[in-house]
C-alpha cells in the first residue's frame, strides 16, 4: 500500500514540475520563420484589407513586390552594417512613404475635405523612447518627424501645426501639400463622397467596393516595419495616410503608443495595420507584449490571440507585424490579404500579398 | 529511510499546492477602501505634484477640499439614481474642468503660445468603447466632446479643428478661447518664459519653483473620475490642459487609450496624471489591467507596481485613480501630492491632498 502511495506521490510529484515547466518555458518551436540563430532581422507591412488574386493585375502584384523588396533591402542593409534596428525601420518605411502605393507619404488617401493628413510613429524596445506625429500636412517623410520626436525633443506625441513647426525647426524636408496627392486616390475619394451624396444602402455600398477593389484596402491602409539589430534591439514602425474620407480630425491606432506601434526589448515590437478604432480599443501593441511577459506566451501565439481571436469578436479588421530579440517574427491578419514581407539573409528577403501563401523561409 | 522520502515527498506537494493556490488567489485582503459589498463607488483625482504642507494657505486647501468634495457628490448622484458610470464619471469630471483650481477646462495652463490647447478622453469597461479628443480650444466641457466621440461617430480619436467642426454639430456648449484663460496661469506662464530667455540653469529652475510652489503640480496637472455602477460596470474619464508652455501641439497621456485613461470591466477603470511623456511609453492604464487579468494581481498590487516601481524607475512623476468592478479603489501616487477623493455611500465623500492621509474610511 505504501508502495503505491510513493508511487503516486511521485508521479504526482512529476507532473506538476513538467506542467510548471511547459508554462514558463517560450514555445520556441510554434515559430517557423527564424533561421538557427538570425543575427538580423526585419519584417514590413504595407497595409491589410480585401486583397484578393482576383482583382489583382500580373504587372499591379509584381510591382509591389518589387517595392516590397526594396523597402526590405533598405532596412537590412542598415542592419547588415550593424545600423540600429531604429534606423532600419525608418529606412524600410521611407521606400513606402515614397512609393504611391501604399496608403502613407506620397499615395495617402484623402480626408473628406480633400486633403491628406498624415500620421506616423516610431519605438525602441532598449529605451521604450517614442514619438509620434499626427494630422501632418507638409512633411515629406512623416517617420522622420516621429523620429526627430524622440530624439530632440522632451515630448512624445506631437499633433497638427504645432507638429509642423518642429519639423521645420529641424530642418526636415517640407513639401507642397500637393505631393501627397495621387489622381487615383482622389478619385477614390469623390467616388465615395458621391456615394454618401446619394445616401445608398449597404448593398450599394457593397457595388462600389466590387466596381474599386482597392476600396477597402485603401480605407485602412498603412506602412510600418518591425527590426532586430546586431546589439539584439528591438524597434517599431509605422506610417499612414489615415482612413479615406475621414472627418473631424480623425487620428487612428498607428501614433498611438501600445495600440499602432510598439517596442520592448523584454517581448517584442509590433507595427499594426487595420480599422484602427478597434486596434486603439484593444491596445494591440501591448497587449501582444503582456501575454509574452505575463503569461509567457511565444511571439506567435501572442500575437495570434490577439489578431485572430480578440479583434476578430469585435471585428476589427486588419493585421500586424512583429519582431522579438531572437528574431522569431509573426505577421498574423484576419483580412482578405496583407502586403508584407521578411528578410534574414541578403538577398533573401521574401514577400507576400496573400492569404494562401506559404510564409516560411 | 523510505519514511523520510515519503514525509520530503508530501512536504513538496504540499509547497508546490500552497505556492500555486496563493498565484492565482486574488488577494482582495490588500484592498481597505471599499466597505462590504458596496453596491457603488467613484474616485476621482485633481492632478498630482508637489504639492506641499507648507505651502498652502488653509482657505486655499479649504476651497480645494470643498470643489473636490463637490465633484464627488456630483458622481455620485448620477450612481445613486441607477445611472451609468459613464454619465457618473462625466458629472465628477465637469464640476474640475468649471473650477479655475485644476488644469482643465476653464483654469487651463498656456502653451508656449499663450494658447490654452484641452485634451480629453472617457471609456466605459461593458463594451470597452472610448472616445477621446486633443488640442481643442473652444468647447466649454471637452469630457463632454470626448463622450460625444465616443457615443456618436465611428471614430476614438479626433484632433484639433476637426474635432472643434465635429462638436459644433453635435450642439456641445461653444465658448471663446478667453474663457479658459486665468489670470494666475497667464502669470505663471510669462514667468516660465522668462526664465528660459534668461537661460538660466537648474538651481534657479528650482528657485522660481520655490517661489511659485504651484509650478509644478500645475504644469501636468490633470483630472479623472472612475467609478462603478449598479450594474457592476465600470469607466474612465480624463481632462486636461496639458503642460504649462507646451510646445508644438504637444499632447500627453490623457487622450492616449491604454495610457492615461483606460476601462474594462473584467479588469479596471483607470485615469491619470503625471509627466504624460512617461505614463504614454509605460502605458500605465493598460498596464495595470494586463497585470491584473494575467497575473491575477488585486487592483492595488497591479497599481503599486505601475506607479511606485515601473513609473519611479524611469522618474515618470504622477499617479493614478482606479476602480475595479467590486468597488475596490486603489489611488497611488509617486509624488509629494495628489488632489483626490472617493465615495461609497451619500454624503460620505472622503478627500486628500498629501502624501500622509490615511485614506481609510
Amino acid at each position: 500500500m505504501k508502495k503505491i502511495t510513493h508511487f503516486f506521490l511521485i508521479s504526482l510529484l512529476f507532473l506538476l514540475v513538467i506542467s510548471c515547466a511547459e508554462n514558463s518555458a517560450k514555445s520556441a518551436e510554434n515559430n517557423d520563420l527564424p533561421p538557427e540563430n538570425p543575427k538580423i532581422g526585419l519584417a514590413i507591412h504595407g497595409g491589410a484589407g480585401t486583397i484578393k488574386r482576383e482583382n489583382m493585375t500580373p504587372e499591379r502584384e509584381k510591382a509591389y513586390r518589387e517595392k516590397l523588396q526594396e523597402s526590405l533591402e533598405a532596412g537590412y542593409a542598415v542592419l547588415e552594417k550593424g545600423g540600429s534596428s531604429t534606423d532600419a525601420v525608418i529606412a524600410a518605411v521611407k521606400v513606402m512613404e515614397d512609393s504611391p502605393f501604399f496608403n502613407a507619404g506620397h499615395g495617402a488617401v484623402f480626408t473628406n475635405e480633400g486633403k491628406n493628413e498624415l500620421d506616423a510613429a516610431i519605438m525602441e524596445g532598449a529605451s521604450k523612447n517614442a514619438g509620434a506625429v499626427a494630422s501632418i500636412t507638409n512633411v515629406k517623410n512623416p517617420i522622420t518627424l516621429a523620429h526627430a520626436v524622440m530624439n530632440n525633443s522632451p515630448h512624445v506625441f506631437m499633433v497638427g501645426g504645432g507638429a509642423e513647426k518642429f519639423a521645420m525647426e529641424q530642418n526636415l524636408e517640407i513639401v507642397d501639400p500637393a505631393y501627397f496627392r495621387d489622381e487615383q486616390r482622389y478619385e477614390q475619394l469623390l467616388k465615395i463622397i458621391d456615394t454618401e451624396k446619394q445616401q445608398l444602402d449597404h448593398s450599394s455600398q457593397l457595388e462600389l467596393e466590387l466596381q474599386d477593389p482597392y476600396f477597402k484596402d485603401r480605407k485602412f491602409g498603412t506602412v510600418g516595419a518591425v527590426a532586430v539589430d546586431m546589439e539584439g534591439n528591438v524597434a517599431a514602425a509605422t506610417s499612414t495616410g489615415g482612413m479615406t474620407n475621414k472627418r473631424y480630425g480623425r487620428v487612428g491606432d498607428v501614433p498611438i503608443i501600445g495600440a499602432g506601434t510598439y517596442a520592448d526589448n523584454a517581448t517584442c515590437a509590433v507595427s499594426a495595420t487595420g480599422h484602427g478604432e478597434y486596434f486603439i480599443r484593444t491596445v494591440v501593441g501591448h497587449e501582444i507584449a503582456a501575454q509574452m511577459k505575463y503569461l509567457d506566451k511565444s511571439l506567435k501565439d501572442a500575437a495570434d490571440d490577439v489578431v485572430m481571436k480578440q479583434l476578430v469578436e469585435i471585428e476589427g479588421e486588419g493585421g500586424i507585424i512583429a519582431i522579438d530579440k531572437y528574431g522569431n517574427i509573426a505577421m498574423p491578419f484576419n483580412s482578405e490579404g496583407m502586403y508584407r514581407g521578411y528578410m534574414y539573409e541578403k538577398g533573401k528577403g521574401k514577400t507576400f500579398i496573400y492569404k494562401d501563401e506559404d510564409e516560411k523561409l
